[in-house]
């Protein structure tokens, strides 16, 4: 008798991105003729490095080989002298580079978690920890952080009461997409006490490590003290350098045994993409100022987001630390129906705005029904007008539905 | 009380790649001098198509943004083109282009199979399979395949008396890693209607399509009548255009529902490498005199390799009838003790080969320990010095051990 055609409970389970479902409805909108402003994704529209596109175009090789696993060694030796400016001496073992962050994520879940095991995350949290969860047949255990707290995080015994015989790390992300919240040293510190006294491994996604404002600074995982065997750092360069698409990330540990089976599972994928590494070795010459003026710019945009937000009626928002990106909740009961009537059905003067719905960012079902987060990756002109569209659409949208 | 610090099951159970896991050896040999041939890993040494390093010099914008999950609308448009020339006229949405072939395995792992379920695989099978399925906590059940057979198929009631209730699906390679068998049109036949008959996939790594010796061609699934829900295609330009660093594969099939969850799935990891996508949009532009090039230098390789290794005492080898590796045994009784003995001891005229031992390509504990897979990736002149050394390597190996 034939098997049942099916396929796997983990591709049933696995959930379309909120940050790219919408794209459907976005394609329509740009087909009507209408300008879509994107604030749904995370794309930087800063210059890459001009060293870093330099270095791209002398790659001048015949044909484009297979690197070593673990990355090319002039690229980790690259990073190395990245750390050291973070404060992190490393040596080359210690440093694994991946196809961008998200391989990272993966690795690092599959390489500590067998299916059915868990992971703690703090939510709302970047949505695709889901997806590699997924993949992974392993479980997001969720702790529930509030827009009343600036998204910080609760006390310490909320965050053990999670803790279970099948937790194997926490998961947290600081400077923080979607919610903008940079982890103070005491709350780093706090998470660090818990994995130590517990047994469990604590892994820091610290993309976003430079994008702090207001004089914020955010503390890497690398420089903790008695943490050498449980810390782990995902990181990427993809909005470090506005280099999303080149797909290079890397995963950092001093734990040997954790760095061999990443290894092991890195030779199964074979190498990370050659060419965008032999470009990012040229990272050690991009001057400081290439970061302070990106800084800058992200800083008056947070302040024209954030102004702009706090001027509509009925939105109550908290202004964020770092990364670029906003949670907010809208008045409106489904910001999933929002988001497809502002692609849909609203235009201002024939442009629209996208925006990706929070429940995607939550385990726990229920939550987020009526948040949505913004990135403001884009020009402070196209914000300001963004921020009119979305009163407009806020105001006609209430009225249609009778809000 | 604290869990215990351990890594996951999975993660000891990887497999160290046997084609990468003596790469140690082969750094030492180079630091002391000596020229390593590396038959190792298939890594072409052919230069890339002109065409497409061309696109690649003409990647212009001032960032490196993502694309979509899916692929550039533009690059899936060059696949149409292409996979038209090899007979299969497919819509856009019947492809899903992918980081490298590795990611394309993976994925289609993942939808197909939940922890537990079994992949039938033919071995010696390219090794790197295990690695994907260690990382989705799937098994390989292995069907042998014989030199003394070619290493073609055995018959229907061998493959079918493999085939449980937790079997998802059947994974091929044609023409073959390692092996360099091209199964007939009569096997392709018989594993769908196999599949067919029990409904399971069936899955085909074409990645060496067009790398078949002696008038052979090589019939693609997507060629295949009444396979559309069932057949799945997983591909690379890694070798076809000496392209292995670049990271650029994908999925094909007609089966809507898995092309969907493959969506989801590849949303969670954002998107494959922008640039290289961008350069192989020229893969239209590539003239077919390249590929005819390409594999007559394949096939005077595979000639030479062939007659060396056929004037070896003690070895019997059948010619491979694509790819671009030949799998040998060798008069020894640990290959894997003889490819480390290449690489620390031995040396003549300052040169040594490196080989990757079969033992990792077979899933069947105690099989392929005395054989070895050879990929012919170097020009003729160091193929025949290669041959030599091998002889010699033996001639040494086998005075030194006894045998």
């Amino acid at each position: 008798m034939p098997n049942p055609i099916r396929l796997s409970q983990r591709a049933a389970i696995m959930p379309a991105s909120p940050i790219r479902r919408l794209a459907p409805y976005a394609v329509a909108a740009r087909a009507k003729g209408l300008e879509v402003h994107g604030l749904n994704i995370g794309q930087p529209d800063i210059p890459t490095p001009e060293a870093i596109l330099r270095r791209l175009r002398e790659y001048k090789a015949p044909y484009v080989p297979y690197g070593p696993s673990q990355g090319l060694p002039e690229y980790i030796e690259a990073l190395r002298t990245y750390y050291a400016g973070v404060g992190a001496k490393l040596s080359a073992e210690e440093i694994f580079v991946t196809t961008a962050g998200s391989e990272a994520i993966q690795f690092t879940m599959g390489a500590l978690c067998d299916p059915g095991d868990q992971v703690i995350v703090f939510e709302p949290f970047y949505t695709n920890y889901n997806g590699f969860a997924a993949l992974n047949s392993v479980e997001c255990v969720p702790v529930t952080t509030s827009g009343a707290d600036g998204y910080h995080l609760p006390d310490r015994a909320s965050i053990e009461a999670k803790i279970g015989p099948r937790t194997r790390a926490m998961l947290i992300c600081s400077p923080n997409n979607p919610t903008g919240t940079v982890y103070t040293d005491a709350e780093i510190g706090m998470l660090a006490a818990i994995c130590r006294d517990r047994g469990i491994f604590l892994i820091a996604d610290e993309v976003y490590r430079e994008f702090t404002y207001d004089g914020k600074t955010s503390r890497s995982l690398l420089t903790l003290e008695g943490m050498n065997e449980l810390a782990i750092v995902v990181d990427s360069v993809s909005k470090r350098y506005s280099l999303c698409g080149a797909r290079i990330g890397c995963i950092v540990s001093r734990n040997r045994e954790f760095m061999s089976a990443i290894l092991r599972f890195g030779q199964a994928r074979l190498c990370p993409p050659t060419i965008e590494q032999f470009a990012c070795t040229a990272l050690t010459e991009v001057p400081a100022s290439y970061t302070q003026g990106v800084l800058a710019e992200y800083q008056k945009r947070r302040d024209v987001v954030f102004s702009g937000l706090s001027a509509i009626d009925g939105i109550r928002v908290r202004k964020p630390e770092g990364a670029f990106y906003v949670c907010t909740g809208l008045p409106v009961e489904d910001a999933n129906a929002f988001a497809i009537y502002l692609l849909s059905e609203f235009s201002l003067d024939g442009e629209t705005v996208m925006v990706a719905p929070l429940d995607g960012f939550y385990a726990t079902p229920g939550l987020g029904r009526d948040e949505v987060r913004l990135a403001y990756v884009l020009e402070v002109p196209k914000l300001e007008r963004s921020m009119r569209i979305l009163d407009a659409a806020l105001t006609a949208y209430r009225a249609k539905v009778g809000a």
